[in-house]
């Protein structure tokens, strides 16, 4: 008897779209507007979903306070209001593409769950554009 | 080709989290204001994914109609504008969590449906907590 | 240059409609269904809007950090997961309906405000019923 | 490592749901108010979900651009501000309930994708009513 | 001490812009793809706001379930899935732009109000075009 | 008989709130981490509101399309996937705030419309924090 439960939380980052491998014209062609030199921005929207048989003592699958509070320390307090590729070292040489960034997200959660439990996380980078992972 | 088929619906409803056999104190400590004892409440969205083949004749997987009907009946009559605790049969000796609300209301319609039809129930406490179940 | 700055904010909450001084038929005739006895509840979303001058040092009418520290000082932290008409003074003669709920939060945020700021509040009680009150 | 990326469109659209092969007694009695002869319309939203592999040189699973002018191309142009039973060939003589769109789209977004990528489509008729289908 | 309640409703309807006394190429002009001669639709979304003055017996400016009501019967019943050309008699020879839908809407349920409230309708045509009218 | 007409629009930015003729102690004091030395960013939201007279022939305040590409000319092709300290020439010494962006914004909306029109402008820089301007 497996439920899922979900958390929604946000961020907002700058971030570029680029390789400083690349010269600036393919990264032009590859990456468009993305690739604005000084950067622009997003409200980054998340959602954790973990999924888990209920405790029969509890009724919870997991406490939401203590996802909460994973997010928090995962997610919030190093990626809001930062600029992706200069503040956090998990980009300084990875694309912080919607893609990218879902699967750093989702590996920094992981482990601070129990095994037992499963994770998807979606991250909206804007009402229009969103990806998901769940390893 | 099996497409699903869903309808979003809402209730509002009081509950408490708590546990009779338990002490006031390990269940402030578990449920925090969660389990303010003159209860609190939310404005539940809900969500019914039906799942199953399209019928030729009709174009459709389920009449939406009926769908909407058996929610109505099985959970918007029952649950709306009541204490879940206090009002509701099933959470008499049931902690009315969101894990356990989501699996109450997925067995209430699930017996409805026949059974070529698969069920996945989706549950929003508020905006940013949610659950679902399957079966 | 009046400028109007608005913070978002919820509390859930349970609570009844319903006269102390009326007769059960005529508080039901009233009320209908949110006289339910054993209280409902709602997740409440709350818009404060201030009006005012822009700073012109700083850029703000109001650090929206300020206001989202009123809110949950004044609102969130005596209406988050409480029952209205038990646990909240200011409900223990009055009705809680949305319209009186708006108004004892406006009269709340307002005293904490600068004289030169103007206040408007709405309140959703659910995402289709809602109300707003400006003084 | 497979991401599935998203992208929301939208396009509004009139239709009519009958079979020109039933009397209208049977006509009304299964489809109801959405058998209107004169038409009815929605504003549907649609979301595209392409499931693959992340390209390790551009951190994409699609340059989501791609994916925004296959919509256009494949649904937007051709479905926007048409009336589905008379402007649109597919539905010439399929019914066009929400469940035989999803697969129109479905089917129609599908070959333009390279084989490695997955898709599922929802489609939303309302707010409150979605189907989805993923092939 | 004047409160603004507020009723959210919706209704489903198809509608073509254009003028009979026009010729097709100035229809064409002046409405572009608003003009299909097979009409298009919209969900649309519907806010009807009161102010007055709160009953001390109720602590009601209006009872919502009335105001509820009052949409049902003057716009859902005679708009929702219909044409709006050719279903809606105040539309016979009046081109239904937003703008005139919220004006005739107004006027259908301010006369349902007693003198003492005020009323401001806004109408959403898609969630990014919408209107409002206050008399 | 004025009604208004509004249209909703986006684009995404980076900025910086901070003052350059202010010591790094001060702007941390006042800013906070809206300070971030490498930017943020957001996913602004705007609706632009114009009131004017229904023209009895078009039936229209203004052409919505007219309205839109007016958004994306002075604001869209500007603001978008820019950093607005850096790329956006009126914030050159202009704090970014979202007071300081709203005027800005409705400023050079205004001049292109007509002078029978009024203006006012919101801007969501979260889904939680906004600000509006009418002149």
């Amino acid at each position: 008897m497996k439920v899922t439960v979900s958390r929604r939380a946000h961020f907002n980052a700058a971030h570029r779209l680029y390789r400083k491998d690349w010269s600036d014209e393919k990264n032009n062609e590859i990456f468009g507007k993305c690739n604005n030199p000084n950067y622009h921005g997003h409200n980054y929207e998340l959602i954790a979903s973990v999924t888990g048989k209920i405790d029969q003592e509890t009724g919870y699958v997991i406490d939401i306070k203590i996802l909460k509070d994973i997010i928090k320390t995962e997610v919030e307090d190093v990626f809001d209001h930062k600029n992706l590729n200069l503040d956090v070292p998990e980009f300084k040489d990875l694309n912080p593409t919607a893609e990218n960034i879902v699967v750093v997200i989702y590996n920094k959660i992981k482990v601070r769950l129990g095994e037992h439990l499963e994770l998807e996380v979606t991250l909206y980078e804007t009402p229009r554009n969103f990806v998901s992972y769940s390893g």
